[in-house]
């Protein structure tokens, strides 16, 4: 008989964990867990004992004897864990505000996860990241790390490339929202479809065939720009030029909109500023009606606003990951792991995200082959993006920072740019530890954001 | 509904048939085949007609109304055929013979799949199967080819990579004797392992993992010397040297006998022949009594005799992958196929065995990642040896016929490995039209084996 | 006793011929040429009488007997060639009016050699370099095809991986430009210093070493925004980020600052169009006015007038480069040639602007190593976007030609990328046969440029 | 004014030493020497006299102010030094004939530099050369370490790629001799000829072109089997197949008659082992009668004896090399340098051997692109041999030193193997302190040599 498990959930205070009790629920004849442990930190308090009681009123609403504990204090969470699971924000929406503003008011798309915004993100996670890992190597040094904190693919890489944590699986509901949408558009159920993805996290192109072999990639390119066709709520949803990804004969993710419509995100999301707020501050007010909700001390299943929000299957995806490891299942899921040589224009020890088998041994990626020159060339800028940011993160190297910035596709480059990344950097100095120096130096010469909200956040003491 | 399977088998009078019989007939439930058709040459046309009577026997046993069909008329036998899976031997067992006794009088191992033997097998046989596949393309152009033709590995880059016929999966046994031997010696089911394997065509490794996601590779070498360790019946047990297994933390396969015993299996070898036989010849007497006991018209399932002989599994492979492809299974098997970059330091576009995805849609190989130092220079150097031996076998370049003499680890290289080379194309004349020039001018010059069975073969007009 | 040697000069109606003449005049004692072949079209058929008069002149003003023909048939020119020179512009500098015009007409640079200018430059040279090539199999199968038209390493690209030509070098005068004005900013003469370039052709770093092995590249950087610091006369000075250069430790090329500062680069070339005319309406006053200059009957030497132009060094670099090969004297010079490896990130068949050394057996590579994760993801994605320009161009597939304006960062990537796209393409239909059926399809669905320039070259038979 | 130089020759007490002064004193005018220090081990001290008075003399016959001297503190040599020099053998001779004898015992070639024997003396010599580069780190940290102990390409790997001295540059005499004897086989003078070499030490290949570019490769190779063709004097002439090397349209190096002649070789050396002696014997008699030479108190020049002994051009070949670096020469050289991509099928940090540009600098290797499948299996394989011997010279892991063993091509796979390991293992304990453990359970074992001389030796404290 296999022990009983014990989940970390860090960040646990995050509006998504109904849903992953939801999974663990569902799935618990398979996953006997006797505790969950949810960690989050003093400025998170209240959400996290909203979260905690909500979550231990689903579960007393089922047979199950599960005990979910709330607590501020990560190592104590730590201690013997089998899985943790990562879904936290450094500085939380507030600082993605600042993420979002900042580009917007220089004319430039923040973009949270592989823009300007994701770079700084990826620099405020990491420290954190990194800790968590230390801990885990005393703590709970055989658990699984499933992250789904943002820039996944970036924070993957961080964790098992740099700080030598191999048990660790990063995902992302990119993925599954395609397979969820694209069947019925051609009359399939998805069991009936052999899925193929690779690429990086919110960069990965994949096809796709039926019951008996046959490519059905340029059926689904056909109906892409139909509403419903699997890219996430969040974004904006420019028209894919048909000739283009038949050209290819791959679909894209929701997130290529960026790169292949960079001028319309662009427009749109300046608009969306201009019309007084970005994406991060509508999710603010989704969010404090979404704990309202929670509040409510008769609710005792996931309500239903939850599923409206962007982001949906995130939990289940993770549930189901676990579910895979712990049983040994060697299920298909996409996730972002070692490369392994499965996409061999990127070196072996990267982290891409790609359709893997997920077993007790974690996961295994399915070998893609050969790009072509237009998907290489991409991924390889892409990745080098990645390397940069990475690189800057751990050293605090306002050049290679800026190697970062000047890689990134979605930052238009020249005089302004720095300045976006100077603006940002003294915007987010509370969590910038290892820019220390260079923030003292930006701040000595005068540098400071323009933006009223920002100016703001930055007043309330944050 | 899914149409009814026509099956076609090239090298239909090999005395492996029956099992691939019974293979169908297990699974005719998910495999619904209507047609067998056996082919064979004029030479083998006897056995052709012994193995397919008791063929049809076995079907006519069953509740299934499955018709066996007998031709020397390969083209018959393709028209629309769904599955083509090819067993044939060019030069029969004579031919063997030959690839095993004259490098043997040189003081050298022929070894019929990677040594001076194979590379002569591939010699013959790469002009048949690109004739099948340019058959296949005219008559069945949909179909898969499954091959178990040895050397299974360079046939099928020949087949993929050379002839562009994409729809190629290369068959072994050797994977699965492992898988089927060694889970008991741990105490275990094989449903409770992980199993990794990545290579080439008898020369591969893998690792074992158990349900907990625990690595058991170690547990297994410590075994590895054993009996029924999982080495195929025609190879010698020299012992494997455990400090060198334990150093790779890999477990390798029968075949890495010849290479890292190399002088026991070379010792071994010539004591065969000088005893009077090679493994060709004692092969030969157990097909004439295998053929005699397939003549009994009450027989009407595999004789018990077969089972014996080497090659086991072999034929339930095939049926396991004809399955997967035609079910859209979705299976975990070892095939060879190609790299995608599974084995980085290999090219992608090269054929490799390997844990792979079966589906539909062929093949996925599973990506196996780095390979250290040791692995690596030895697979590499197997490669070289199967391009070279691919190149000269296509263009009937003599110089690079000897650069695969040359960097093949299992002649022994000098001047007479020259001769033995040279003897080998005198020897092999009649299936060797690429190399119908250099073969002449060796004649003319007096080149011919001294061996006194090659003679006697030579002189019966074979 | 070597042979004399025949030059073709192809566009050799072009106004930098005279500084052609000179470089060889420079060199007759070591270059014993006996003929020089100018070819040109029939549309720039007065300009090649003017050239060719004067360069008779400048030559019979020497003691050298050297004859000048001017010819419109290639085939005469090329027959027994011992060195062939490429210089033409397809459709002159009406093409590149529309380059640059209709690109900017959208908000967007079209410049000439790497964005969307430079990928129809592509468009039109291509399947004129193929006849080129297939002449020169024929007529000149022994001779050197030195190439500056430009996209140089595209071009190069088609000459030696497409077309199978190996005795090919591509040039450019940007690195000359960088050695001939930094050495004296650091107080060194150019013989003093180790230079080594890598890169791609518009797009190479490079580094300095004193004569003491020292590296310098840090002090060149220090100075690199001062005037003369080498950048060709046509690019805006746009300012390099010192701390960038500084991180990455490597000197960038002058086309460097299209990528580095996009922006300050678009608006400034969005000013220059905005006040009346594009760089290449500039580019044909300037034309104009030497052509007046040569037509002087008593001019018999360069005039002073062509040194002020743009292009500097770059008919020099071609008669260094064919006297290096003539007299096999192993010198250093930065070309566009075969990577076979130099740039390990890039494939080993790609073409590379690299320092190389040159001798009678052509250009070999001096290998670079590794570059750093930056350098990397952009030279990739530039290889990528040159990769799908030549597909493009000699496929005329119209997909692909989206994919390589899709993957180029000077174009903004979205739906009026793809109008650009389709303008550009009928506006110059008469030197696009490859993409005919595309370009008749556009046109029936009304596409058209809407620059009045553009509109006037059309109505003129243009 | 450059300062004047100091030279550290570590194995000062050498016989080759008497040419590195010759090389020197030829050279004076352009290498400004002030101070050349000889250093040995307290077991080399006599010759070390021997040979520093022999030097003090050759300088003191010259106009030059060289002060020699000798001593047995390689600090004090190493202070301030401009250049190191290494041509030492830990453990002498004697050492040397351990390598070839144990081998011989068991039918193997022992082969001194890529077999058995060279894997030893690896195993020797790095741990030692990496205390002098420890010492070099503080004492003459802007060195040039000049290495031509053997294997030389092993040891340079080790010093550059693990010990991270990139100042480093590995010489051998092998290309030079063949630059040194082919020409004239052509009826050519070196200066008219390109040589192109890439490999690895001791294994690698040329091709050679003439001042017109024409290849003259084949014409070389049609010669290769007559005498003085280059073959270093220590190497057997077994022939080489011609049709093999036409076929590859490469020369090989002597040391190729290894591997492709290895039959022959092995009777050559065991005929020796027989005769009573191996090479190592000879030498030990060759080396003591050059010093009854070297101490004639009247001799002043390098005596004509030295000439005759293998090893010829190797000094010379370093003073050039040395030369090369101090006056920025920029002229090519064959050395063992960091590959940097030169040759693709090898790793990027790879030490490989190759043509490269010697300057200030260093090396700097040209790329030679593309292997074809021979070459690179069989380098790629050599380099594995090399990377475990390293990887077990470093750790004394006695699984990666079988590893090292069973992937050398030279050595016999098999259990003897094993045996040939320990034995080897067993009788130089003394130098092997990172094996000490598992020595001391070999001989616990009873792990001895059953070699009289070998015993001999052992029993003489050596």
């Amino acid at each position: 008989m296999k022990k009983q498990i014990k989940i970390a959930t860090i960040g646990g205070g995050s509006s998504y964990t109904p849903e992953l009790m939801e999974g663990f629920i569902k799935r618990y004849d398979e996953l006997p867990i006797s505790e969950i442990w949810l960690v989050d930190i003093e400025a998170g308090k209240e959400k996290l004992e909203i979260v905690g009681k909500l979550s231990q009123r689903m579960w007393d609403a089922t047979p199950y004897k599960v005990k979910v504990f709330t607590t501020l204090n990560r190592k104590e969470a730590l201690v013997g864990a089998d899985f943790v699971t990562t879904q936290f924000r450094v500085g939380l929406l507030d600082a993605r505000i600042k993420d979002e503003r900042i580009p917007a008011l220089h004319g430039m798309l923040g973009q949270e996860t592989n823009g300007a915004g994701g770079i700084f993100k990826a620099f405020r996670t990491i420290p954190v990241i990194k800790e968590i890992v230390e801990d885990m190597k005393v703590l709970c040094p055989e658990a699984w790390l499933i992250n789904f904190t943002n820039p996944s693919g970036i924070i993957t890489e961080a964790v098992i490339k740099h700080f030598g944590w191999k048990n660790c699986i990063g995902l992302c509901n990119v993925p599954v929202n395609s397979m969820m949408s694209e069947p019925r558009i051609i009359g399939k159920d998805l069991s009936q479809l052999n899925y193929q993805f690779a690429g990086l996290n919110h960069f990965h192109w994949h096809k796709v065939f039926d019951e008996e072999g046959k490519e059905v990639t340029a059926q689904l390119i056909d109906h892409i720009n139909e509403k419903d066709g699997g890219t996430p709520a969040n974004i904006f949803e420019a028209e894919f030029s048909l000739e283009l990804l038949h050209s290819m004969n791959l679909l894209p993710c929701g997130y290529h909109r960026y790169y292949y419509s960079e001028k319309e995100m662009l427009e749109h999301s300046l608009e969306d500023f201009r019309k007084g707020g970005t994406r991060a501050e509508q999710m603010k007010e989704v969010e404090a009606a979404l704990f309202e909700v929670y509040k409510n001390p008769d609710l005792n299943k996931k309500p239903e606003e939850l599923q409206k929000r962007g982001g949906a299957y995130y939990s289940d995806a993770a549930c189901e990951c676990i579910s895979a490891i712990y049983n040994n299942k060697g299920i298909r899921m996409v996730v972002s792991t070692e490369n392994n040589g499965a996409i061999p224009c990127l070196d072996s020890d990267s982290i891409v995200e790609i359709s893997s088998i997920i077993s007790a041994k974690g996961a295994e990626p399915i070998a893609w082959g050969k790009m072509e020159s237009f998907e290489k060339g991409w991924l390889q800028l892409m990745k080098a993006m990645e390397e940069c940011t990475i690189t800057a993160a751990l050293s605090g190297d306002y050049g290679m920072a800026l190697q970062a910035f000047m890689v990134n596709p979605l930052v238009q480059k020249g005089s302004e740019a720095i300045e976006v990344l100077n603006e940002l950097l003294v915007a987010h100095e509370r969590y910038l530890p290892q820019f220390k120096e260079k923030i003292a130096e930006l701040k000595k010469q005068g540098v400071e954001s323009k933006d009223s909200v920002v100016v703001e956040l930055m007043k309330n003491g944050y």
